[in-house]
């Protein structure tokens, strides 16, 4: 499904390449400040067009179409759309029947039957984290209290980013990342058992973002080799706060009082320069296919902000969620 | 909330020292054959009683009171009761106000503003995984060609499971654990993009299940260190088949024809006999806490058909969907 | 589905001659003071005995399971069970291929593909309704400030109710009823633009009753021969207090602050001895039918408290969804 | 919620005088065949400009910005945008403190504390029925088999329709309406039980419809008057057809393969140019009120498309559910 959330709900539509994209909330609040210019920031820190990012750069600026008034929220649905400028179809077009490896194309193609919109991946393609990112300014108006930060903390293994970044670029290649995420000032109780962990509600969402493999909360996989006795976390005072913070901020799947950490591992950008081989549908062999287009060398340069928009977004629906009942 | 799934839908209800738990799977198709037996294998897989896993024993009969008629699922929700008889809750009437660390105490009692029943964890406990795995017997059924198969890989990090469970028992302590999940025979096609990605649905669920601190799928965190050209699966034939499996068995959120592969990390037991600290709601100092109750060792050990269940329970979802379309 | 609800969730299950039936809410606050004996009075209102009601007489006391600890609501799910005693399926068994005229038999057999339990309606049997009466007494809980009451004021076309059922009784025949419901007490703004009017939901609820043919709020039905002039109603002050109610207490689909007042019809009950005429599945004929079993010759006797359960639990949802952003 | 549906999901967004309305589909199969010309018949019969609607016309062509490729619907989310252009916005300045009666002015300004767009009823405004017919034409192709047919029976209590509107219109007056809806095509079994009965789920989308205060089903409030023995009607063949079809269409809440048949009242527009007393939020007393603007004499002219529009919605979308189990 193209929407998530339960009271601050958030759906998606558009392809890469038609006429727009756009996100719609469903359930904002009334009476949040709201301008154009609020999502600046967060919109630029997605931008392509650093080193490793692909060519292809939009301006993206959000056209508010509904939902704001006297420059308010009037909590009606919010709806925003960047209309697409920069495409240059003609890249794709023999690509329809030669699905790339690490793409949706031959999913895709399968499960809509060939009526899918193939160019840039259409509904499939990182572009619509761009909606995300929107949606995700607007969230983090809801959660006045939290201070959510994401940052990149290695590429190809190593902490040296751009050293890896560029080694990948001058090979035609790419190269995956890690990428953290903290999240302070949250209060206790956010979480609605018994499906809905704030791990489970922040997995969902972070891997509806292409390219992620991975996600680990607090100690996460090295919980594996630990011992109950080194991992349990003290708790120290009466607003939760704990010696240690193994847990990474839950307990029981909500909200324990203490900092929110979890880590996801981005995969290395599928198009890259060098050949590959594949099936190909017109032919029914397997072909060379060296992708055209323009690509991101490492994808995870430009995820966090987006990995801070789905945060934003998973906690501003559980903050609603549990301010009903609290 | 306490459901999941859109069509296939499974609802959880029960405390671990109430009357009864329970579960009702609301759009399970009708005519599946379905019989008290068929929950013996699972649920005895389950079950504790093997070194490292805890004395208490139930038998944990299900008692199925609706849905079912002369041997079949009658389309109508089906719900399973288990009623819990071998509680000592006694055990646990002390700890309301001592908030055991790496538990849901604290966050339980905060959120449902003391009213929670904190017996054995009450709505939070483990217990109810128990009723995750009759859910997946009848889930497997809907995926009358898919196996699912789940085993726990390393324990205290290390391959000699027995090895590791038997240390960290004696010493009164606890030890996290690796499972791995593999599942065969899925067609092309399922999930449901943007936001219910194959990933998505399995992680939200598999985050349910207490003390599961991280997941990946295929190549999972080792993607992050890795290149374009080596992480791409190269697709070799019509049905998708790819010649590596980095992706894990899913490309762009939906399943490509492949094994779906991916892990899970389980922390180590919360409690422990060794002795710890923690914040006394009583009296408003940090004091040491031993934990009585009969508690597991290696919860790991418990897990894998727990997450074959969740597994089912998202794929039989994801199934009725995709179907929906195609 | 068999839920309903978004943030006060309540599912049913269960089959008339089946081992059970049940209504779970999830999202139920916690806190609220709950008894076993806080259920008699709304749960003797549906009960049979009464002259036009059905001999088959249940104790139907309600088993609470889960949700409930020292005499309140836990806020995890609250279930409640009723287990059928008074079952006498024989009387049904003919009945499987000779479906009933006004009954689900016919539709619920092509439907489940002949899986469903038919026995007494099975699944779509009335008896349901017992379930959703339990729900609303919690419900009622939760709308401190409200007072809901419903009543029948016409059975038959007559408002000497007891004359039409005793005529209709002597015939071996059954009558309609037209049943209004008010509720007081609510303020203003619950409901949910733009599809979940209070109207919506409370139609959506009613109609879930069986045997309900149409639902009209305020000047109903009426309103289609009136003119803007006399249908208007002027607001008089601050509160929303109007000087007329042809509302019926929603403007825009939201609650205005005044009395919400609506009537459903009910028609006849389906069962009648007198003869009738039905296909036979099956001879493939069409063949004379004489309905056995026990029921009543007017089933609107006892839907007024089914109608205040669903009034309860549909604006409780609608409570807890408005005080989510107020 | 500004979304309905289960797996054919409409969300609508959008206001009257705000820079667009518009509609997304999530869950449209794939493959449908889709022109913008394919809306002019519908959106030309909502559109007003006949005697007794408001002059305001707007072209309002549809802008697919999202969804279709190749003229054929992708699978992805299908979003419809019009572009709100012949506003006079002025003419609404200053009824934000003297709400008109009959009006969502007064209930929306409490529940979104005054920051809702009261221009024109802003997010309440029956202009957003515009996008309830576009996605209408979607829906009728879903449902290729079904034919849809609604019209307008009487006015103002009368079936001379013009006249009745006409003497309203002379009057500065309104009038109300009754629609009565048919379809024809339907297969046995659509509807899910217990709560999205067919009754249930049209009864649901037809209440969001700005002005309708009532709906019935085949016999609907006649029924409550009847007697068992003449409402029941006897299926005559195996394909459920019924000699009678006092149900409507149909039986234990699912369609039994008759006709559907339901109708609606609908309230006279509450904008009329006589003169009406309503509470002034500015001056704290009741004022005279004289309401400006262009309206509609006889709204109920304009909802014939608009209800075929939900009701094919609404089938789509249970057409879908069924196909799911059958």
């Amino acid at each position: 499904m193209n929407s998530t959330g339960r009271v601050f709900r958030v759906s998606l539509f558009g392809e890469s390449h038609g006429e727009a994209i756009g996100v719609t909330i469903d359930g904002c609040p009334p009476g949040l400040p709201l301008a154009t210019e609020d999502f600046n920031a967060d919109l630029g820190r997605r931008r392509a067009g650093k080193a490793g990012t692909t060519p292809r750069v939009e301006e993206d600026l959000p056209d508010i179409v509904s939902g704001l008034f006297n420059g308010h929220t009037t909590g009606a649905p919010l709806t925003i759309l960047f209309r697409n400028m920069n495409v240059r179809s003609g890249d794709y077009a023999d690509l329809r029947e030669t699905p790339r490896p690490g793409h949706s194309d031959f999913v895709a193609y399968k499960r809509f039957m060939g009526f899918n919109d193939y160019r840039g991946g259409g509904h499939f393609s990182g572009r619509l984290t761009l909606c995300l990112v929107a949606a995700g300014v607007v969230a983090k108006k809801v959660l006045s209290t939290v201070t959510i930060e994401a940052k990149l903390i290695s590429a190809g293994g190593s902490s040296d980013i751009e050293k890896s970044v560029a080694a990948a670029l001058e090979d035609g290649d790419s190269v995956g990342g890690l990428v953290e995420c903290r999240a302070t000032g949250i209060p206790v109780g956010w979480g609605e058992p018994f499906f809905d962990s704030v791990e489970s509600v922040i997995a969902h969402m972070a891997f509806a973002i292409p390219a992620i493999k991975g996600i680990e909360f607090g100690s996460g996989f090295a919980a594996a080799s630990m011992r109950g006795s080194s991992h349990n976390d003290p708790i120290v005072d009466d607003t939760g706060k704990t010696a240690s913070n193994n847990a990474g901020g839950i307990s029981g799947g909500l909200t324990n009082g203490n900092e929110l950490v979890f880590r996801i591992a981005v995969k290395p950008t599928s198009s890259i320069s060098v050949k590959q081989n594949t099936y190909s549908i017109k032919t029914g062999k397997v072909e060379e296919l060296k992708v055209k287009g323009r690509h991101d060398a490492c994808i995870a340069l430009r995820v966090p902000v987006v990995l801070e928009a789905i945060t934003a977004i998973s906690l501003a629906d559980l903050k609603l969620l549990a301010g009903n009942r609290l």
